[in-house]
């Protein structure tokens, strides 16, 4: 993993551990997507301003996630954020989990596939351009 | 307190815990909207429908929360929902969280009061019938 | 999906909506563990027993998931839980999750495996017999 | 409020969010922790470390919270953290969270407890020494 790929920092705090004493596991979904959301807005990409303006939201469709090694409490994360292959009305990407820094230690890695809807209707939309723009070219 | 107020069964499962072995203070808030709601629909006020047909949702205004005692993962509780005072827009509870049943060892108690909004302007409406009918008489 | 499979229901909150108006991708993860739970539970395997006695616990290494229909506020769901192939050492499970009833709209789809873990080394364990007879005899 | 209180800033992602459109009221308690904590880190209280070393942690014993106006989908926020009062085993805080800065719009507010607790047998404890000097000399 090249370490300039977009990474966006977490902090773990107690909300996000278990009694077990590491962090748990639905958790690390919420990273991903705040990873996702600050690479889309990296490139003026607003969900917020997207759904309000143009009538659009991204709903994840898959998720494929493997827990490598637990974070704990205090913990500072990296989380990754690579787009890897895109439809006319969706996209992936490639997300890792690090303690510390890029290319440290590895703790969690996912997939994950979005598609790009209407927000009333729930129908499956077209990519807006500043997203295809922000995904690069890509295709499936 | 009294047995047979409305109380509403809450299992402890691993998302509910943090690290400390005990479940995280903010789930309380969770667990009494769940009886909240639970003793809103038992007099037949749903909220989703509240809001399709009515354009009315209600917000919590101010929570009050008092911690005695801590819950762990498996503990089977009851938290307990008991209307106290009612303007024309607003109503108030006071729900208890017991381990095993109510009048078993108190856990958590608190006190949260509601609004009643327009869904759309979080303008505050006058309080449904249905649901005065559901608070009683109690008026401040 | 046989109609006689093991399945949990869960009611819908607002803890567990996002503001798409739809349940937040990562809570399915929260009621596949409930459900895997239960289903432990209901063969005598009870987590916090576990991790008391004989300082086992379960943890996740991988969960993949498919999202095909959104669930909403006050929905009732059922999460079915079917284990699948194990190891000496882990476990997976086949979890659906239905709006209504098993065999009813198909929501969510994943499967996930676990590894039985010393509580404090977080080395690998052989699984407990408890779990082995709950699982029955599929091995890989 | 002098804005040169210690304050955190928060941004709301979806997870933050609840079907009303808005942050889910339980949610500004987390947010409210990651403030006390990184109050406290700032002052070098490690609360992984003083469990560790000390087999110290602190406890919510009271919470009470005014909401005053609706956060959303990427807001930014910010919650500040203020000592009141303290005993020799608890101390307390005022907590506010404005949308954009300390100063700007006013959306919750709140005030904390705390006890400090041993991590084995929940008995109460005397603060330690460095809290003590983070809170300053204010003692009930």
């Amino acid at each position: 993993m090249n370490a300039d790929v977009f990474a966006w920092p977490v902090r773990i705090y107690w909300e996000d551990t278990d009694a077990g004493g590491i962090v748990y596991y639905a958790n690390y979904l919420k990273f991903m997507e705040r990873a996702r959301t600050e690479f889309l807005r990296s490139f003026g990409v607003d969900q917020s301003r997207l759904a309000v303006e143009q009538g659009l939201a991204f709903a994840i469709v898959s998720a494929n996630i493997e827990y490598l090694s637990p974070a704990r409490l205090d913990d500072e994360l990296v989380v990754t954020c690579v787009p890897t292959t895109r439809t006319r009305v969706s996209f992936a990407f490639t997300q890792e989990v690090y303690r510390g820094r890029v290319g440290g230690e590895l703790l969690v890695r996912g997939e994950t596939r979005a598609v790009c809807l209407d927000c009333k209707t729930f129908k499956v939309q077209r990519l807006p351009e500043a997203l295809i723009e922000a995904l690069g070219s890509k295709v499936e």
